[in-house]
């Protein structure tokens, strides 16, 4: 479940480590499994992290124990810096544990997706663990909102994140090549869905990285269409939306094809789009807001008159997640803007959708650089 | 994205509303996306529904709005109980304003889904909403954690339901009669796993219901292996769990073989594992604990030296989850004990890991019935 032994962790543990500080923790309590496996490695499907200033514990239940500690004991500097326990009843009564152990006063957690039934649980717990009998009762735990800790960290991805992402684009890239002879008159949605997913094993992702999107003819104008039964024929436009996990990182890729015979109206669309793509990358670089990546695609549509057909953001952010910071879309009143900086990475996937003529979605992943940015899922056939 | 137009909607939400009534609730926020397609139908990735005793608001974005809109419009029953909203900024800004709108005082989420943020956002966006000018103020509307509140009645599957599991069981159990034969010296695991879900889509599912285990050799000892690049070798033992969604259902089955030459202490195993699950299923029945249908099996296993091996649970609901209630495992202090009801359906899947041996697992699906239970994905290769 460990994939990598290597010293990257320890910067990402002490980064947050600081963060504590500055945020007066005592201790942090990393529940979401993308934010786990970025600071230790572990990729089961549960588990929790303890940090402390000077402990990170590995809470993972019987089915993983073999695996993390195996893992674990391969790197002398992961050996060091975590320990694997594992719960002998449940993850919180064990969490609750240590964390009474540490003597943690104000304790973090991970609001955006702790779950509400949960902080009630843990904190009566942590409530009821306090000696009552003493003149001066001690203080009781509380539990702590925090958003972002660990995520602040994996915005800028780190020299191994981006060599690993790299690869992901040049396979992903090399699974698009492949992609639009798969599409023929007579063949089904499902049908093109399947082979897309044996060409993304084959290249040599692990899984897919969500459910591969064929959507032909009408259903091409539903950007979230799930592939059915629908047979493609002759003038359809097919929108092929796929992505790849690869040493548990995602890419993300769309293609939009028209078999024959051509429909000029489609034919306007996809250039439209491509014309929105290449804006949007050109606009890409350091200090630059999100939100202008975002107008630099929706001012091209809206000049081609397809506002109103573009109704997502650009891009989205990817890295352990397919979907994850930076938001790359229209600045909202009252959310932050993020200026980009070298080490982000994002699709950018403008895609103009009209009822009766039908949708085009075209994407590809960008890192950012010093300089502007590297597209690492560039192929010939966009 | 809505699949079937059907009246099988309206009773359920007539549940929910008998519960709200009985909980004084004034209002309902769903926001778990399996609950939300079991009320609606609506089986997009991103939405929310809000239900009082007079309305039923769905409230999906732009990318679902054409789909949830033409599938409501084609049963006149949803057409008439449920509202379709498209957010015109965010939806908790939609979700406060058709909450201010309906007045309501007290306001049920759903505690186990909803994150502490959230929560918290929304908590302060209500109070935010309430005039402070009058001499008498009004009282700030507050949201109340419930739980389990939609999930009580999905655990009773109705007969449109169980007519859907046990299509659903027929076709996983037509697959696994062709998973033996891809189990060959020579193959990799992730070789086996594509081809695996290749048959998966060719028998009519939509999708796996979680990444398909093939662990083979040593692998096997680890229950939750993922496949890899390991090849198959003479005298191996493989595992091979895997599932698939059928018009939302989720069914599950595990297969374990050994090829040859046969090791007598492998066999030990896969006997051993096979009476467990045979005595679990005899053991299901109305009115019996799901605790007891565990110690069934684990009586077994204990009886053949293998308690210790069998680190565990006997089994795990399914649904539209593919872990859902009722637990199946030895009854926990403090957690209420689930007494089985025709309707329920759930995995049988007694397992046992030895390190130096390998690892056995066994899973059917089973339906309880009046007079015990059907197996719903009964093969002859078990």
């Amino acid at each position: 479940m460990i994939t990598r032994p290597s010293t990257h962790f320890l910067p990402r543990l002490s980064r947050v480590r600081g963060e504590l500080h500055a945020a007066a923790l005592d201790a942090f309590v990393v529940t979401h499994p993308a934010n786990i496996r970025y600071l230790t490695g572990f990729s089961g499907s549960a588990g929790l992290v303890v940090i402390t200033q000077t402990r990170c514990d590995l809470v993972v239940d019987f089915r993983y124990g073999i695996a993390a500690r195996a893992a674990i004991a391969s790197s002398r500097d992961l050996e060091s810096a975590v320990k694997v326990v594992i719960p002998p009843e449940s993850y919180d009564d064990t969490l609750v544990a240590l964390l009474r152990e540490s003597e943690a006063f104000r304790i973090g957690i991970e609001a955006a997706y702790l779950p509400v039934s949960r902080f009630n649980r843990l904190s009566m717990a942590l409530a009821n663990g306090v000696p009552t009998q003493h003149s001066t009762p001690d203080p009781c735990p509380i539990l702590v909102p925090t958003e972002r800790l660990v995520e602040r960290g994996r915005l800028i991805k780190d020299a191994d994140e981006i060599g690993t992402m790299k690869e992901a684009g040049r396979r992903i890239a090399a699974a698009a090549l492949e992609v639009p002879a798969l599409v023929r008159e007579g063949r089904s949605e499902l049908e093109i869905a399947s082979d897309i997913e044996a060409i993304l094993r084959r290249v040599g992702f692990e899984r897919t990285a969500f459910e591969t999107i064929v959507a032909s003819g009408p259903n091409s104008a539903r950007p979230h269409a799930r592939p059915g039964a629908r047979v493609v024929a002759a003038g359809d436009g097919v929108v092929l939306d796929f992505g790849g996990v690869y040493d548990g990182y995602c890419v993300d890729l769309t293609r939009t094809v028209q078999i024959g015979p051509s429909r000029p109206e489609f034919r306007r669309l996809l250039e439209a789009v491509a014309e929105a793509q290449t804006a949007a990358i050109a606009a890409v670089r350091p200090g630059v807001l999100a939100s202008e990546v975002d107008r630099a695609a929706r001012d091209v549509l809206t000049r081609h008159g397809l506002g109103e057909a573009f109704g997502h953001g650009t891009g989205h952010g990817l890295g352990l997640e397919v979907h994850e910071e930076p938001r790359v879309g229209r600045s909202v009143t009252g959310l932050p803007e993020t200026p980009l900086e070298p080490g982000m990475v994002f699709t950018v996937e403008p895609g103009a959708y009209v009822e009766d003529i039908g949708g085009v979605r075209i994407e590809d992943d960008v890192l950012v650089t010093q300089a502007g940015c590297e597209v690492i899922t560039r192929t010939a056939n966009r």
